[in-house]
């Protein structure tokens, strides 16, 4: 079994924090280790490090070698492009087959989500790989929501095919972008939906018929380049393909089309951490319910607070329900229930032609 | 004519912008200059730049040298120790006395207050030097006040004696402390009390006469040392007077028990600039009230926040009524209204033995 750690994404939502060339995978949100390292940590000692792979970008490529040092270098894997996930997912499918065949199980993570409670997320890996090759389905996992959040993806449940360890698995009925909130609501109130976590388990040869039914191109591509997979070709070959492909999720690309998809209902919390209020939420919080990460600090009747200044002394008179984050040549102040309005300052940032801020 | 310039104060009120080697009247809270040099702007051309005085201490003369160039090196005086404003006008009277001689008339002014009508300014200190030192009186300068602020002292005038350029002077009735909001908002309705501004105007008689009646070892100790001003002991004998005399101001250990006062009721907006919330108060706004200085700035539905962090971009959204300064060192946040607790903080960061932030 080899898994797949999608670690290319850049992201806006984090700034000051996060950078053009410093995304959330590489931060360390939550204590010391980055998200990555987290992702890394949750499914260490599942499979062999030489059957882990990390697929990222070049200005990552290095940054990520460091924090992941137990894993093979020739197993962090640099796409010469963002494309998102489809024709990630395509590459490593293609590095798989060459070095373990097609019946190998991927499993498939973001490397960007947080998960807290990593045995009922052990238990559930194993449970989905318990089933999921074997059936030769195209397997997600789904989170039981807990309220009605329009940032996710959700996934509607159809009848109940299998429990393997105790989590329901069920056929799926229909994949639903981020809804508005009365939508969201509504799928709340249903019982029908789950959130969908972009985590997948499946074989290589089930994920390469899919995508040779409705990527065709894609899976062509790919295919081709098999053979040339570890060789002195292959970085001139995978340049090639990436040159000519489009970009395409594998959501949109394949799971949403493909008739043979199953979801696994899992029973772990889980985020993707999409706003400095997330990070807040899921944090733990001091007496007066600050999160703050200073040198030093004083505060003085503040509740709420999420602060952080690595190096400096924070002090604090009466505030509440902020968002600060200091950086060397940044200074965010946000109202916190409105985090997810720095990817504005950002878009505003950019237009302003002050890039050396992003 | 000799302009005596009070620059000795520090201050934590301006903390972490203020520091222990860098106080209130040292900083640029209004624009490009020092509340130091904005004194000294204010008074340039009343009197040659050898007849101002900068009465200071040791660890600001160097920076007061730099800060004020056309001001004549051996004006620059520094204190041994702070004792408080009556030695060092003692001071300042002992040197103009051995310069000027004993009718020479004086005008006393602090570093650090903020007067924005400098014509206005101007005007009542002539009137006031075409009065005070003719009368042999202790004149000081009264700000008819606009609202019941407690954080200044206050004068009760008595009867009308004079009128110049349109000034009424009036005798004093009584000095008053810092009021309680009760006290401060009856001295407002009552109509007879005035701000103390700290600024005064008389001959050197005049107050050599008055410390001797009420400060005898302090009129004696000073009155000593006079032949030795300018000459190689000066130094030495400054510091032997410093080292024996006590801590007190002008105000309680003189101007309150003096019964030739008089003060002059001014006509010019004047703020001694307390706090945070008085530098926001007093400085220009933009159109959504914000006072901002940073490098550069993206402000998201953000109002009435003075926001100071002049290497970084500063972004903020949704907030309101904050104060915020940014050091190299140091973060503060406070809600605008509370800023006088900045005093608090300070005091816990020192109690906390973080001296270096200090």
């Amino acid at each position: 079994m080899y898994i797949v750690i999608m670690a290319g994404g850049s992201g806006t939502r984090f700034w000051p924090r996060s950078r053009a060339t410093l995304p959330k995978q590489m931060l360390n949100l939550f204590g010391e280790q980055t998200m990555l390292q987290l992702t890394y940590n949750r499914i260490k000692g599942f499979v062999d490090n030489n059957q882990i792979l990390v697929i990222t970008n070049k200005e990552l490529k290095e940054r990520i070698i460091e924090q992941l040092p137990d894993i093979p270098v020739e197993n962090i894997i640099a796409e010469p492009f963002g494309r998102n996930t489809a024709p990630c997912i395509a590459l490593a499918t293609a590095i798989i087959k060459k070095r373990a065949g097609e019946s190998e199980t991927m499993v498939v993570l973001p490397a960007d989500h947080l998960i807290q409670e990593t045995d009922k997320f052990k238990d559930c890996m194993l449970a989905a790989v318990d089933y999921a090759p074997e059936q030769g389905c195209l397997m997600t996992v789904g989170i039981k929501p807990t309220y009605p959040e329009t940032g996710y993806g959700y996934i509607q449940k159809d009848e109940k095919i299998s429990e393997q360890l105790d989590r329901p698995i069920y056929k799926v009925k229909t994949f639903a972008e981020k809804p508005d909130a009365e939508i969201a609501l509504r799928f709340i109130e249903c019982g029908d939906f789950l959130w969908n976590s972009g985590m997948f388990i499946w074989t290589v040869s089930a994920i390469e018929q899919a995508m040779e039914e409705f990527q065709p191109e894609l899976a062509d591509s790919f295919n081709k380049i098999v053979p040339k997979i570890d060789s002195p070709k292959m970085d001139d070959a995978v340049y090639d393909v990436y040159s000519k492909i489009k970009s395409v999720s594998i959501d949109y690309g394949v799971m949403e089309m493909a008739t043979k998809v199953c979801v696994i209902e899992a029973d772990f919390n889980w985020s993707d951490v999409g706003s400095w209020e997330a990070v807040y939420n899921l944090s733990q919080k001091d007496h007066e319910n600050n999160v703050i990460e200073a040198f030093n600090k004083v505060l003085l009747d503040s509740r709420n607070n999420y602060i952080f200044s690595s190096k400096k002394i924070v002090a604090t008179v009466g505030v509440r329900d902020l968002v600060v984050v200091d950086t060397d040549d940044a200074l965010l102040i946000c109202k916190k229930e409105e985090s997810q309005k720095v990817k504005d300052l950002v878009e505003i940032i950019r237009r302003n032609g002050w890039e050396k801020y992003l």
